[in-house]
């Protein structure tokens, strides 16, 4: 039998980098064989936070089917933000907070899907239902997680679940939560040591919308009139990945953490979209979205609707 | 706000027939406003468990999306097996103990599924992680689904757990588990008043297995050979099903739930790949299947890798 893989989505996040370590680590302490793995780079934000607590970076693999049968997902199912190679192992068990697309199994799984703000807190949760302590460490994790997705509690996205979570496990963590959360969503700010290539895909991911495929990014930024010195670049690295993958719509959103609003970009054939989906007028593919802050809960589906 | 529907899926069987009214009633108690309905007919055992626990059948609908927004799906997720407009809704919960396919939604969810034998098992889960008390009625409708599901535990897809759920609940219920169970089971075997065409959509679901189309429907019986004089009969109908709806394949698996062996039918143009996923030879259409009575574990799966 070979060791079970536990892994988040490509261009991975906090939450998703977290998960995977700290869903291994209850798996472990119930006696599981597995090891967490990444499908990406670490941001500035997810590093930060892995280094405050001591912790070691999953590792790095491209495809999984070489050494594994079996995997697991945290925080992502649909495929083309997967593996590349998802089709060819086993899935046992999904721990996930986004809607299901593009995603089947030929066998029944353990799947635990909760329309929460961020995979930790149903984590969190799983540590309670299996008897299993949380240490330090791992609390802290789910704290950075939960601060992650939900901004600190500004996404709405953001339940009560959430940030009754977020509070409990600072307190294990012992960290302060608004100090040690801006602290962090800060570090993931510094953008000038980035290119362009790398800001529009260290958030990145793809959707099947009606017959489109539309990319969405995000930088999270404290200036946005700091990022938006490097549009034009970024607007090259964007019709780029147009061009190389066939997108109909690439939208970069540019959002700023502690007015939260977005800024966005656009690139690709079906631009007026984003007008319809926003009622917003786009100006040199760009404008304003007011008190948008996520992809998931806010852009995601206006969009999809559109596209229907 | 419409009332949510919670139901299970087409031509019904115990536990999607009991889950749908279970799970209604662990809502109602959380105060929260839905109703179980129901896809199709009750086959002879559902009818058996309800009316010995005093049970109303859940209402009978075709569509959903005349009356309601948000529906609950239990025991299924697969979009051919439910509603034929459930494309039209949101589904807001997923209970279910299958394989996931089919099955996409546009905002996230809760769903809960678990690799055990029966719904009713996670069910049970459910009322104690939200600290509801289970009545003497819905432990018994639980009860009875799990025996349904899992033969009175011969059948592979039985795990402990699920045994272990049909004791605990066998007891709140007042039945002796062995007794009432093959009662129960043997109500389900009564033929002798169904139609060919009643016969084969009893317990009958539809697969997309690769490129091809195929049909699984299962009868349970005491006696194979009583079911056998029946064959040119049953076969007729499900040639008209195969034209009809163009399947690629039909199988009807005779399930004797005494000896755990299964008989198969076969009509479509398909009719080898039974021979190729079981290691069998057809004779007339018709083979032995020893040991096989999971249609879940034991049919799907190598029919799935035969047609890859």
């Amino acid at each position: 039998m070979t060791k079970t893989l536990i892994f988040g989505h490509k261009s991975p996040d906090t939450d998703t980098i977290c998960s995977a370590i700290v869903y291994a680590d209850l798996k472990k302490k119930l006696g599981i064989d597995v090891e967490p793995v990444r499908l990406g780079e670490l941001n500035g934000e997810t590093e930060y936070a892995l280094n405050h607590f001591n912790q070691e970076a999953p590792r790095l693999v491209e495809t999984v089917a070489d050494e594994t049968d079996e995997v697991i997902l945290v925080d992502h199912n649909e495929f083309q933000q997967s593996a590349d190679d998802i089709d060819q192992v086993e899935i046992k068990e999904v721990i996930d907070h986004h809607r299901i697309a593009n995603f089947e199994t030929k066998s029944p799984l353990y799947y635990r899907a909760e329309p929460v703000g961020c995979t930790a807190t149903i984590l969190n949760k799983l540590y309670k239902e299996n008897d299993v302590e949380v240490s330090e460490t791992m609390a802290g994790l789910m704290a950075s997680s939960i601060i992650s997705d939900s901004l600190l509690f500004k996404s709405p996205t953001c339940t009560d679940e959430d940030e009754k979570a977020a509070r409990e496990l600072a307190e294990k963590a012992d960290i302060n939560l608004e100090e040690y959360g801006l602290e962090m969503l800060k570090a993931g700010t510094d953008i000038s040591d980035k290119s362009a290539e790398e800001l529009i895909s260290l958030d990145a991911k793809a959707f099947d919308m009606g017959e489109k495929n539309v990319r969405i990014a995000q930088v999270n930024t404290v200036d946005t009139s700091d990022v938006l010195t490097r549009k034009a670049e970024l607007e090259n690295a964007m019709q780029k990945e147009v061009d190389e993958n066939n997108y109909d719509l690439f939208v970069l959103l540019i959002t700023d953490i502690l007015d939260s609003d977005s800024t966005v970009l656009t690139v690709g054939t079906e631009k007026e979209s984003v007008e319809k989906a926003f009622d917003v007028k786009l100006e040199d593919d760009q404008a304003v979205l007011e008190g948008v802050v996520s992809r998931k809960k806010q852009v995601v589906p206006p969009l999809n609707k559109v596209f229907g």
